[in-house]
């Protein structure tokens, strides 16, 4: 499957927060297989939010998982943007309403909390694009939510990374598990040669390897320490094949008279 | 001005690498007084670096940045794209050619490489688009570029941390501080009350100072700590009036019964 990401917040702009939720996704779906094309990074604005997510469904990737800006205070517009780039109209969802109440009193009982009671702020929340399912949040407040929009599915994730990552493992997993492919990254490190020095022979190598993306970077300037990484995407012999080339590779390296480091 | 970023790499959307640089760019734009309005990441596909440099200038923004694809290997193609975005021709830029040169003459002469000489995949990164300027890369090989494009000025720079930071410190600081503007950032941090209870109070803070931006962010799950940042770009009286909502900041909290922490 394809999956973008689409990240809303100011505080990613201003260089406030350093966004981590996208590397953490990222590393999930290519795990099973999936391929992540995009990250869009925007801030809060609700004009903004909903002609991104039009530009992102005209690319028809199979997922889109949003990420921030579904709290409860007003600068919060993710859900109203998705439903404005959707063009249905935001309603109040029961479930949502009663899952974001019990949790309240939950808190309010323990002493969590000061204020009781459902306010204007929390029922907020309960809002939902027209046809959307709510998603159970485990750590916090606000439910995620998941929407079918033709063959896309959406997905509007809180920004707090651990109610992110609560709400991507039990509802997202599955998904990118179910239709699990096969992603395989292999890599090893050099030095005493640069990446200009290898690039012809790994040039070869990815010629008689199509099927595998064979990458070098440099880890210091001048590329005194460089990294080979062999990837591939659903390859039936992937494994054998990456194998092969990584191989492949060190000879070459070995060769040149350089330095395997690992 | 408004800002754009552009990262390229595929590593970044298989999870392997956190992108940092966006962050570290972020804050710098951010201080100097400019808006970053977008962070956009995409693998390294020509086609795809073309078409997304062309949405990006539809948008109009004064300063474009992209980092990463600019190295010597087949699969850097970030000059190439860039290129073809822009309708424009690459070609042999002979001051860069000298530089990276230069740059293998000493590194050679050092013993830091066995490889003398300028061969296709060293002379690859000397193509620029026609009409580019090179930008001196103080820390590796690869020359960054700058590209006036009508009102736009696009900055190629490297996705090596390093280089990258060398770069713009040297290139784009400048020209940041020279139409620079101000901004404003402070925030405290509360417990004790819920986002949710705050929320409304915010709401009539922001209406009272609509030059400014009013944010709460929840730090733990369930709002038992919260952040509340004031931000403000470019205000005249911003210093006096980003302090006086933080102090009414501060007593609607203590008002509620809340802890400031900070």
């Amino acid at each position: 499957m394809e999956v973008e990401i689409l990240v809303v917040g100011n505080e990613i702009l201003i260089g406030k927060t350093q966004d981590t939720n996208s590397n953490w996704m990222a590393k999930r779906i290519a795990k099973y297989g999936h391929r992540l094309k995009r990250i869009t990074t925007i801030g809060d604005e609700l004009d903004l939010i909903s002609s991104t997510l039009q530009n992102i469904l005209k690319r028809k990737p199979d997922i889109i998982i949003t990420s921030g800006g579904i709290g409860p205070t007003f600068d919060d517009m993710t859900l109203e943007g998705i439903a404005k780039g959707l063009n249905r109209k935001l309603e109040l969802n029961e479930h949502a309403y009663n899952t974001i109440k019990k949790v309240y009193e939950r808190a309010y009982k323990r002493g969590l909390l000061k204020l009781e009671g459902m306010t204007n702020e929390r029922k907020k929340m309960a809002y939902l694009p027209q046809g959307a399912t709510p998603l159970p949040n485990t750590v916090g407040t606000a439910p995620g939510v998941k929407i079918s929009e033709k063959d896309a599915i959406i997905f509007i994730l809180p920004g707090v990374p651990a109610e992110m990552k609560a709400m991507f493992r039990n509802v997202i997993t599955p998904i990118l598990k179910e239709k699990q492919g096969k992603f395989i990254e292999r890599s090893f490190l050099f030095s005493g040669i640069g990446e200009s020095q290898i690039a012809p022979y790994i040039t070869r190598l990815e010629e008689k390897y199509p099927q595998l993306w064979i990458k070098t970077h440099p880890r210091i300037g001048l590329s005194v320490e460089v990294e080979v990484s062999i990837t591939c995407f659903n390859v039936d012999n992937g494994e054998e094949l990456v194998n092969k080339a990584l191989n492949e590779a060190r000879t070459i390296v070995l060769n040149l008279n350089g330095k395997i480091k690992e």
